[in-house]
């Protein structure tokens, strides 16, 4: 790549989106992988409102497979994952818990828990969550599929909601269910650019 | 793609690594954007070795760019970044804590920080960093540089340290330091699999 690494990846992606929606991904004849990663990582936007096409099995595995490739804290892999495909299901999650609602008309939902039986340090581990959670949305992308993170840890009313509802033992903590599925209105949106000079501090807090 | 998605990205990876390493990401010929992607997220592993080669800041303001680009709760961007290049203060921060002492041999840390100016819910906000970071450690791979996430919330004694060396205020909790540089074993370490299909719970707990 490289020539400024291509203009800073076309300044930083300028909302031109390389490997978004499945057609999309097909016809990208991005410059080579690395620009490929990094268009993805910058493209990448919440999608709250799918078509009714289901997402494949093949795909929720690869989405999987992502989810646990994330680091942990001393590897612990805090994780376990709730596949929700069932309309019931869905339909119920999203009556009971307005933060979900997207779930409603969603083929798909992963719920992504923190297992506090493989687990030291609970706090710790919230940031793998994090990671695995990343994972499975940039995949999702990449597939031309859409996501959105819908949270719910720490909030003990969901936290039980999802509890009752899923069966899921004392020891499991639901952390977000992660709404995927087709988008319904794939080409045409563009992601927002959050880049903020003012975050960012040199060698020290007050370095500029 | 297809072919069952190019039969489960070539069985998630398979230890094969697509995009690693700054030579290979040229010379790779990925079949299209989405395998691509996934390559890199299966084939990222933590780096904890580094060679003397500085990282560009090119390369820099890409990784920033992408961290910057991840999701958060209700929008609220809780992050600010500090990026350390300069030798004395990496080596004062490996002989300080141990979890870091990577940073020592490394030529870059970026200290992740959840600014709590910015948000309304601290403990919901860590798995935006989470988030965050793994954006970081992603683009870094698909650019050839290896990390390592080096934890330091929610140990006091860490926060502490860090918080006194680099002059962070009282509201900005320094999250994670994330170590990296040049691999110095570049191309022969291949990701572990972390794959469990006990880890996969369908439609609820107890669904197999």
């Amino acid at each position: 790549m490289d020539n400024a690494r291509r203009t800073l990846i076309k300044a930083a992606a300028g909302g031109a989106c390389a490997v978004c929606a499945a057609p999309a991904v097909a016809n990208a004849a991005p410059d080579n992988a690395a620009e490929t990663v990094i268009n993805n990582i910058l493209t990448r936007r919440s999608v709250r409102s799918f078509n009714i096409e289901p997402v494949s099995e093949q795909d929720i595995q690869i989405l999987l497979q992502c989810a646990m490739a994330a680091p942990s804290a001393v590897n612990e892999q805090p994780w376990d994952f709730v596949v929700i495909t069932d309309s019931d299901t869905l339909e119920k999650i999203a009556a009971s818990n307005k933060y979900a609602r997207f779930a409603a008309s969603a083929p798909l939902g992963i719920l992504v828990c923190l297992n506090n039986d493989k687990v030291k340090e609970r706090e710790m581990c919230v940031l793998d969550i994090g990671m695995a959670s990343q994972n499975i949305m940039l995949a999702a992308h990449a597939l031309g599929l859409g996501s959105v993170f819908t949270g719910i840890y720490p909030h003990e009313d969901r936290v039980k909601g999802y509890r009752d509802l899923l069966g899921l033992p004392a020891s499991v903590v639901p952390m977000g269910l992660i709404v995927i599925g087709h988008p319904q209105d794939a080409a045409d949106k563009t992601a927002p650019d959050r880049f903020k000079q003012e975050n960012i501090h040199m060698q020290n807090w007050s370095g500029k």
